[in-house]
C-alpha cells in the first residue's frame, strides 16, 4: 500500500481466480473450461482476424457480433450487449442496474465475485441463504432488496431453477432489475432468455467461455429489454469504446454460427458429467445434482481440503472453496472422459476402496 | 432510460469514440491508426495462439507479457500494469489512484476521456486551462488539486513537455499520484519512464494501438512504482480478472519484440507528419508543433467545421471537435503519403489554391 491510493483501493478484496499453471501433464479440473478445443470455424476465423487491418480500431459496438447473437436468440440487435467476458458484462450490470438504493441480492452460495463488485462500485448486498438442500428458494426474494442476481445454474453448486421459477422470481420482481448468470446453462438448464419479451426487468448473461470452449478469447454477452441493454452500453461507454478486439469479436461470430459443433461438444460433456457423478456415488462420494460442466461433491470421511490436497499430489486440480457449508465440498470441471478416469482412479487410491469398473 | 436504470447509470456523460466506418476508398484520418500493418511477427504470434488452447482461461497476469515490457523500459515486471487497451488502463487508474478527497486536475483541452471517467467513478476534477499557445504550464499545477493526469504528447494538440518538465512536475507534486499519459509519446516526445525509479508518485501509461498499430488488439499497459501498480491490479482483480485474452498477450509480446519493424514504421510517420505541416503551412494553416501522428491545424477563413465537412464530400474522415478554443481547429491522423496527398489536395481544391508541387 502507498500513500497514493485511492480510499477505494484500500477497501477492495480482490476475487481470487483458480489456478492458471501450465505443468505438462496435469489434470486441469479446477476452473470449468472445456476439455475441447472451440468450433475449427472460430479459430479460422481468428487466424483470417490476424491481418494488417489489425492497425484500426475494432467496431466498438460490435455490430456483426451482436446481430449473430439476437438472431441466435431470436431477438434484435438492440437488446444484445457484448463484454470482454462476462466478468466484464456483469460488473457493468452491477453499475448500471444493479447498484440501488436498497441492497442487491443474491445466494450466500453463488459466484464469489459478486460482492467483489459489490465492493468496488459501492454497493449494499444481502447474502439470502440457500436452503437445506443447497437451493435457490425464490420465495425468499419477495418484499426486500432493491436488485437481484441469481447464478442460474448457481455455482458452485450446479443446481439449477427452472424456466418456471425463474419466470416467477422476475414476474414477483417487477419493481427491481434482476439479473440471470447463466454461465453454465447450456450444460442442462433452461435459458430465461424467451423472457425477455414479457418482462423489462430481465437481464440474463451469457459467456463464450464454457460451451463454446473459448475462455482464451475473452467474450461474454448480456440479453434484455432495450432500456436495460442502454444502461450498459452507458457505462461501458464511460469505461472502455472498445472492449472487443477484431480477433474477438470474429472467433465469437463464427462460434456461434457453427451449431454442430457446439451441440456435438455439449452433449458429450453432459453425458461425462453423468458419468462421473455415477462413479463419485460408487466412491461414497454426496454430489449435488448438477446442470453444469462441474460437480460439486462431497465425501462424508474426509474435508474438501483433504480430497483437493490429495488430488493435487496427484498431479489433478480441482477447486476448493472456504467457507461455512461449502468447505466440505470439492468443484470438480468435468473434463475429458481421460481426465476424468485418472480423477476417479486418483480417489479410489486415496479412499482406499477397490478400483471402479 | 426506464427505471430499473441505477443513478449512476442515469448520470453518466459518455465519451463519442471517433467514427469506424468501413467504407471501401475512404481515406481514413480520424482517429489516429497508423498506416501500416502490425509487426508481421505479431501478425504470426497471434494466428499461433488461434488453437486449441483457447479452450484454457488465458494467465490473468499476462506474465510473459509484462516481463517483455519490463525488459524493454528497463524496470521489473511488479513495476507493469497491462489492461484491455489503454483506455481500461486508465480507468483503472482513476479509480485506483486519481480519485482523491480533492479534485483531479487535468488540462481543459485534453483527451475527452478524462471527465467521463470521473463521472462514472464520481471524482471531482478541474480543468487547467493551456496557455494563449495551447501548452500546459506546470506551475499551474501548483498548491491544489489531489491528483494529477497530463497527456503527454498532449491530445488533440499533439504539443509535448519535456521529461525536466515532466519532472517538475511530479517532483513539485510529490503529494499527490500524477498519470503522465503517452499513449503518442512514440512519435517524437521524451517518455517520463525513466522517472520511475526516482518518483513513487508517477505512473506512466502507453498503449499498442498507435505506434504499434494494433489498435484492433486492445493491448494498453503503465509503468510505475510497485505499489502503484498493486493498486491498479487490485481495481482490476476486483473488476475482471481475465482482461487479455490470449492472442492480445501473444501479438503484445511478439509486438514489443519487433524493435526494427517499430523504428522503422515510427520514423516514416515522423517524416511524414512534417511534410505535412509543411504543406498545411503553405496552404495557410496555422498548425500546432505535434510530437504525436496527428496534427491539429486551423485555417484562418474556415470553421474546423466547414473545413471537415468539405474533406468529408470528398471522402476522407477527419475529427473536429466542438467547444471553445478547438472547434476553429481539425485534427489529422498522419496516414500514409498516398493518403496524406489526397487530403492535401482536396483541400487545395476547397480553398481554391494551386495544387502543391
Amino acid at each position: 500500500m502507498s500513500r497514493y491510493w485511492s480510499e477505494l483501493a484500500r477497501g477492495l478484496s480482490p476475487y481470487l481466480p483458480g489456478e492458471q499453471p501450465r505443468i505438462p501433464g496435469l489434470v486441469k479440473l479446477n476452473t470449468n473450461e472445456s476439455p475441447f478445443g472451440p468450433s475449427p470455424m472460430a479459430i479460422e476465423a481468428i487466424r483470417l482476424a490476424a491481418s494488417d487491418t489489425l492497425r484500426l480500431y475494432p467496431d466498438p459496438q460490435s455490430t456483426r457480433l451482436r446481430e449473430v447473437l439476437a438472431e441466435y436468440h431470436g431477438v434484435v440487435p438492440e437488446q444484445v450487449f457484448v463484454g470482454n467476458g462476462s466478468d466484464e458484462v456483469l460488473a457493468h450490470a452491477f453499475a448500471a442496474l444493479l447498484k440501488q438504493s436498497k441492497p442487491v441480492l443474491f445466494p450466500d452460495v453463488t459466484y464469489s465475485f459478486y460482492p467483489v463488485y459489490c465492493r468496488l462500485l459501492g454497493i449494499d448486498h444481502e447474502a439470502i441463504p440457500l436452503d437445506g438442500k443447497m437451493n435457490v428458494r425464490i420465495a425468499d426474494y419477495r418484499d426486500r432488496g432493491g436488485s437481484i442476481i441469481i447464478a442460474n445454474p448457481n455455482a458452485p453448486t450446479g443446481i439449477a431453477l427452472s424456466r418456471a421459477e425463474i419466470e416467477r422470481l422476475v414476474s414477483m420482481r417487477a419493481d427491481v432489475p434482476v439479473v440471470i448468470d447463466e454461465a453454465y446453462v447450456d450444460f442442462g438448464a433452461e435459458s430465461a432468455t424467451p423472457l425477455i419479451h414479457d418482462y423489462s426487468n430481465l437481464l440474463v448473461v451469457q459467456t463464450l467461455s464454457k460451451s463454446r470452449a473459448l475462455a482464451g478469447l475473452r467474450v461474454g454477452y448480456a440479453i434484455g429489454d432495450r432500456a436495460l441493454i442502454e444502461a450498459l452500453t452507458r457505462v461501458k461507454d464511460s469505461f472502455n469504446s472498445y472492449p472487443l478486439g477484431q480477433p474477438a469479436q470474429a472467433g465469437a461470430i463464427a462460434a456461434i454460427q457453427d451449431e454442430a459443433d457446439f451441440q456435438q461438444k455439449r452433449s458429450i460433456i453432459i453425458e461425462n458429467r453423468d458419468n462421473l457423478t455415477a462413479s463419485l456415488i460408487q466412491l461414497g462420494f454426496d454430489v449435488l445434482p448438477s446442470s453444469a460442466n462441474f460437480v460439486f461433491a462431497r465425501h462424508p470421511s474426509h474435508t474438501g481440503q483433504a480430497l483437493s490436497a490429495a488430488l493435487r499430489e496427484r498431479a489433478i486440480l480441482v477447486r476448493h472453496f472456504s467457507g461455512p457449508r461449502v468447505s466440505d465440498f470439492i468443484r470438480i470441471t468435468v473434463g475429458s472422459k481421460a481426465d476424468l478416469d485418472r480423477l476417479t482412479d486418483a480417489l479410489a487410491e486415496f479412499l482406499e476402496t477397490p478400483p471402479l469398473m
